[in-house]
């Protein structure tokens, strides 16, 4: 590495990747990109793996591989365990790497707002392994309801918490797993009398989004057979049972099947950095993307929180990312050279969010489009830019054979496990510990 | 079901599918599938998915989707506890369900000759997760070997034990995977120097195949740096430690990644089914892979025991499997009309493996074929045999691209898990246990 400057960039989802993609361009610069996992994860899509739509590997890509001509970047498969801010040096699992700047990508996971016992009754969406035990779940409640019929009614019954994009589409996804794509797979049970429950505190469903799509979305929904409940604020949530406050009053809900899509949290020990964070541990940067002690760390996208020039926090969204990702990685190469660099502006080019099969609701750059018109502006943005090239063409065929089967292709169950294969099962799952 | 007679086959493997696609055609049959898993696996490219060239999704398909168009099927996802065969009823996990005719057809799962110590240390390869659990295993130990390069040479060691064609295809495979395929993608080690062992028992490799094919395979795979060591028994496995007896005496080798390919055993409690076994569990069957006392069950592929009139076993294959599910139909059906039944002959159409990239050894119809031609064979071959139209595309398109680029396009390690996260994956993993 001799006298190059040294970038260090910690996580590789959309705003570590453009960082990165930018800086390697640069051959005075070496950077060395540290991930917990070895894939790119396209989390936009998440939810139609949780929905046996897609398979891990059409919305993964490893790391390296979109790397590996990049010759001045050095991949890392590491977890970050602190950062030594005065001498420059961020801390791994079992080593130290020191930088000349440093910009923190690694993401959000989900958050309760502190209620963490929830955790344990509900399931998130946030990585792979996440939407796999979703799926799992949601097969294996049909096949129990096939094998006893008399307990469809309570087995199929799966309510979402959080209205906002994740919560739709997971809501749309599984009306549609459930009214067309598995129907005729049964014989016993009719999946279409699936109970379906999206639980949302606010007045709207997509709360960010205009007001006309989102009562279109709730519209949709409901003709798919999805309940809606609106102005439903969660009071506490037990081992089966939701306890929410509606303008009726006080009701529980039980159900077998309690997805969590209300919340994040930034991902890993920032609170332990010495930086400022927010209630969900997010941490608080200047107009910068930085902070006004340590100019040379940088943070973006879901770790982050970022407050444009009227204080409204930026949101959650790859484009936010993507967007502070090139900008860190210019500021970095002007501070190189000495130049002055100007706070980050977001342009916000829309926001869109599928409801099922030839429906969703997009507005881009200020249009609004909804139904199969929505829909096909949603496919060609996601395969727009889904990064590899055979991911691509890959999605596409899955997608174009769903469509025309009414088929899931990727509606597979892993097998059930032994008492010695559950033992030694948590091992090797765990990529971090090497078998010593 | 009415007066209809009902036939109930345990397993969709090769066998089972096939048999069942053949009695469904007869509508006076009630047929009813049952299998552990909700997908048919194709075992022969299982190597793949544990080397990350192909995705779980590539080679397993929904038995449902399979199914849902014939009506005189029903598959339940259910596992069978016992046979009643006084009262010709099957005991699952929770109900009985009687049965006209009985074809058992669960397969087979990795084996140790009773030595079950050795699971704890080593790694079989019968179904995705275990292939699953290689590939993190395989892939790790490159991620681990970047980040402390002083170990790579320990880190780097794969150990093969089995000679056949699954520990053929396997080392071959690994061998690709470090020898070209991530080799640009690391930047502190040099994935070529990997030491990939393949130890065998007997004097060659493929000992089913023609000798002139197992010669080309050693050569071949020693070409692409496998240490092959023939005539080399195993006598103990402890953590990380294989002693074996070598024509040169008793040798100890060590090494962090071991595989199991060297026996498999009838899956399921066969020997509690009070019929005959062998020391593999597998049950012994007539000629009419069915058995005197009980000629409404027959037994098929690798969970039975077929000697032909020259008292030789027929070899664990899917050839095997698929032309006995074909005949316990017929018999079946011919059974029911009273018509006499004649025994089992198989056909034998040959054998193959790949030992890498455009290399492969076949035996087709008594043509031997090696090198490109063979690996072609080979491909032709595989792709023929795929069940879903969608999965050939698939598998076609992910060969074609690995191909081209020398990229293993499925090279995802799971996400590495929190303590928490641990805890619940247990009970969502084990899909026979649903959410209560």
């Amino acid at each position: 590495m001799e006298n190059k400057k040294h970038i260090v960039v910690v996580g590789a989802g959309f705003g570590g990747l453009q960082a990165v993609k930018k800086l390697a361009k640069d051959k005075s610069l070496h950077i060395t990109l540290i991930d917990r996992s070895n894939h790119h994860l396209f989390q936009p899509l998440l939810y139609q793996v949780a929905t046996a739509v897609l398979s891990p590997a059409d919305i993964a890509i490893p790391i390296r591989s979109l790397m590996h001509r990049k010759k001045n970047v050095t991949v890392l498969m590491d977890e970050v365990t602190g950062i030594d801010k005065e001498n420059k040096t961020i801390l791994l699992d079992d080593k130290k790497i020191s930088y000349d700047f440093l910009i923190l990508a690694a993401g959000a996971k989900t958050g309760y707002f502190g209620k963490n016992d929830w955790m344990k009754y509900t399931l998130g969406l946030k990585n792979l392994l996440n939407a796999l035990r979703i799926r799992n779940k949601i097969l294996m409640s049909f096949e129990e309801a096939e094998n006893h019929p008399d307990r469809s009614g309570e087995l199929l019954k799966y309510v979402i918490i959080g209205g906002g994009p994740t919560g739709v589409e997971l809501a749309g996804s599984i009306a549609e797993l459930a009214n067309s794509i598995i129907n005729d797979d049964f014989r016993n049970i009719d999946t279409r009398k699936a109970h379906i429950v999206l639980i949302e505190a606010g007045s709207d469903l997509l709360p960010t989004f205009d007001r006309k799509l989102s009562v279109y979305a709730k519209k949709r929904l409901e003709k798919r057979n999805v309940n809606v409940k609106l102005n439903s604020r969660v009071l506490n949530i037990e081992d089966h049972k939701i306890y929410i406050k509606t303008p009726e009053g006080e009701k529980i809900i039980t159900a077998d099947i309690i997805i969590w899509a209300a919340g994040v949290e930034a991902v890993g020990l920032t609170n332990t950095f010495g930086l400022p964070t927010d209630r969900q541990k997010r941490l608080i940067v200047n107009r910068y993307c930085s902070f006004d002690e340590y100019p040379e760390i940088f943070a973006i996208g879901d770790i982050s929180d970022f407050k444009d020039e009227n204080g409204k926090a930026l949101p959650g969204v790859s484009a936010v990312a993507m967007q502070e990702g090139r900008y860190a990685a210019s500021a970095i190469i002007d501070k190189l050279k000495d130049k002055k660099i100007k706070p980050f502006k977001y342009l916000d080019k829309g926001s869109m969010a599928t409801i099922g099969r030839k429906d969703a609701v997009a507005e881009v750059l200020g249009i609004k489009f909804t139904g199969f018109l929505g829909w096909i502006m949603w496919l060609l943005l996601h395969l727009f830019y889904q990064v590899g090239f055979k991911n691509k063409v890959s999605i596409l065929i899955t997608w174009i054979w769903s469509y025309l089967t009414f088929g899931a292709s990727a509606r597979l169950i892993q097998e059930s496990l032994s008492e010695e294969e559950k033992q030694s099962l948590l091992y090797s799952l765990d990529p971090q510990k090497p078998v010593k």
